[in-house]
């Protein structure tokens, strides 16, 4: 797996599962809703206090993306709070008044999301034109000076273009064996992972840089680990270290062959607050407007001590079930889960010492100097 | 089949058949590439004599829409047309050079379209933008004002947004008995039928004309009849009788009942270039620029006295299959399209004294008075 062409591979397989099935993203979109909920507050206040007056005088069109966006009832709601608080700053401001733009939505995801099922759910006497955009948000995806407002929710930048090559290389001295992520690895994988995060953060920035009109906005809201926390401490990180370990379980059982976990790694970086503002200023064409953690009573539930372990293997299911089936095959993903569950259901206090935040970050396109 | 539902039901039944399977569209689409071959030349004197050097100029981007892009080869044939010759346009005139605006590509066709197989089809390394827009071209799809080149080939206007209410209303005095298209019916179905084109064409238009700058052109290729035929002779009017007395025969073998005949017609309208130009006055929108019939050996052949019957028929079972499967459902196809290519092989000069022709319009959007 050190070919060029293998991270594009793995790059493709991100986007959440479609179809409605039991494992469904669209059925486990509680996080996300609550995520939004959450949110709905700061994009009101982000587009009541931080977009010019003028980018919504000066365009007819106001072009909106929504990065990541999958199929289910979140990827509308959204936007649909996006688009609401855009009419109610032209309502309350009388110079915009006779000035409303159109509202055009670009739906974005990778080429292999459900777009079919997107477009027959996009919802009726929407106060908005729609359209699908395929393709990685690592790469350009929309003609330069395009877009006003940007938002992408959980997915942004959690899923690195591809795991680093070199910890799937069996002859690099970084070679991640036994493990499909860096907690408990060696720190030269660490290292890795995040040199690939800084990366990959730098690319996002460039790209939507080009894209986005001075003065436009971009909202990220990201899982992560409050500043100051060790990744072992991740979410993602011990969700990972056990599925890990669920997967060396098959291997034992001569399910799985060891060289098929040592070739896969989960190309997921958890960052904190502080990396995502260290990337944002090194970068240098955005300034960071409002960076905070996301409180909510259903979000901070999950993240504590004792979780439903059925349904938290539900949901770990539902994002990681693509690249899993097409690293291992379909069969295992019964037998890998079910073992997965079982191990929660013996520990349930398994993640009580996670660290997790979710964080709503803000971030404005400066005008060049 | 009266309720005004109805008509966006069917309305949503006309993209061609997606996938690619043997009579998939993908697999059928010589004679829309013929089509795309003979209007290239058309094209690029569309983009090199009547688009106004302003339009360019003053775009960032420039927007290009597809209506009824379907998916298969020529789908990105066309476009890629469109793009060479505005990119020539640009080469040759000195004074664009230095403002080389980049291309947005908008990819419409129904919801019910295989925007999946689309996405996944997108050229490599090409030189736009891509986008997928769902919905019908009857409605609006863009915004104001935003659309600087709009191409739609063969699918324009051809279909219309349904089949007029009153022929499959058994208590109208238009009611189709044992028919499902206007040949050989009563004069007053025929009124329906052009009834219903006049409305869309008008509809067609005016949305059309919302979305597009002033100065921006549309290009409509369009399988019609010649001036001055009467529609019996059209190839489609044909085709459908044909295929109408197909259903008939399975009604007599009790394969299908007669109700469910009667209560399908087909919303094709065969329209001349006459009658094209008479709905573009009519709407006061729009210039005819270019009006010009499309001569081609493939397309000509085509329409001539002996047709290859089982290509023909996959060739119509590839527009009509969704349409017939939704109303009868799957079981016919085989039975019913079999027996047309039938009754071809046994009168291969059936349609010898066809009269079709395929045309190129040329639109520039009209500056407001």
């Amino acid at each position: 797996m050190e070919a060029e062409g293998t991270r594009n591979e793995l790059n493709e397989q991100h986007p959440m599962k479609g179809g409605d099935g039991l494992y469904s993203y669209a059925n486990n979109f509680e996080i996300q809703r609550a995520a939004s909920d959450a949110t709905k507050q700061l994009i009101n206040m982000a587009i009541a206090e931080k977009l010019d007056k003028e980018i919504l005088l000066n365009s007819k069109t106001f072009r909106i993306a929504d990065l990541g966006c999958s199929v289910g009832p979140n990827t509308f709601f959204a936007v649909q709070n996006i688009v609401e608080a855009l009419e109610s700053k032209y309502k309350q401001c009388q110079e915009l008044n006779s000035q409303i733009s159109e509202f055009l939505v670009l739906f974005n995801d990778h080429t292999t999301n459900d777009f079919n099922l997107l477009f027959t759910s996009l919802p009726q006497n929407r106060p908005y034109y729609a359209a699908g955009v395929p393709g990685s948000f690592y790469d350009r995806l929309f003609p330069k000076a395009s877009l006003h407002f940007v938002h992408s929710s959980i997915a942004a930048i959690l899923w690195l273009s591809g795991a680093p090559k070199e910890v799937m290389n069996k002859n690099s001295p970084d070679w991640n064996k036994g493990r499909i992520h860096y907690l408990n690895s060696g720190a030269q994988v660490v290292r890795a992972y995040k040199a690939q995060f800084v990366k990959d953060m730098e690319q996002f920035l460039q790209v939507r840089a080009q894209e986005i009109v001075y003065g436009g906005l971009m909202v990220l809201i990201i899982s992560g680990i409050p500043n100051g926390t060790h990744h072992s401490q991740g979410l993602q990180c011990m969700t990972l270290d056990l599925l890990g370990s669920c997967l060396m379980g098959l291997v034992r059982k001569g399910i799985v062959s060891e060289e098929k976990v040592d070739s896969f790694n989960v190309p997921i970086y958890e960052m904190s607050p502080q990396e995502l503002e260290a990337g944002v200023e090194r970068n240098g064409c955005f300034s960071i407007e409002t960076i905070e953690y996301i409180h909510h009573k259903r979000l901070d539930n999950h993240s504590h001590s004792v979780m439903n372990a059925k349904v938290f293997a539900s949901h770990v299911r539902a994002s990681l079930e693509r690249i899993i089936k097409k690293h291992f095959g379909e069969d295992i993903l019964d037998v890998l889960f079910d073992s997965f569950r079982k191990k929660i259901e013996e520990n349930p206090s398994i993640f009580k010492s996670v660290k997790k935040v979710n964080f709503f970050v803000l971030l404005k396109r400066r005008a060049a100097n």
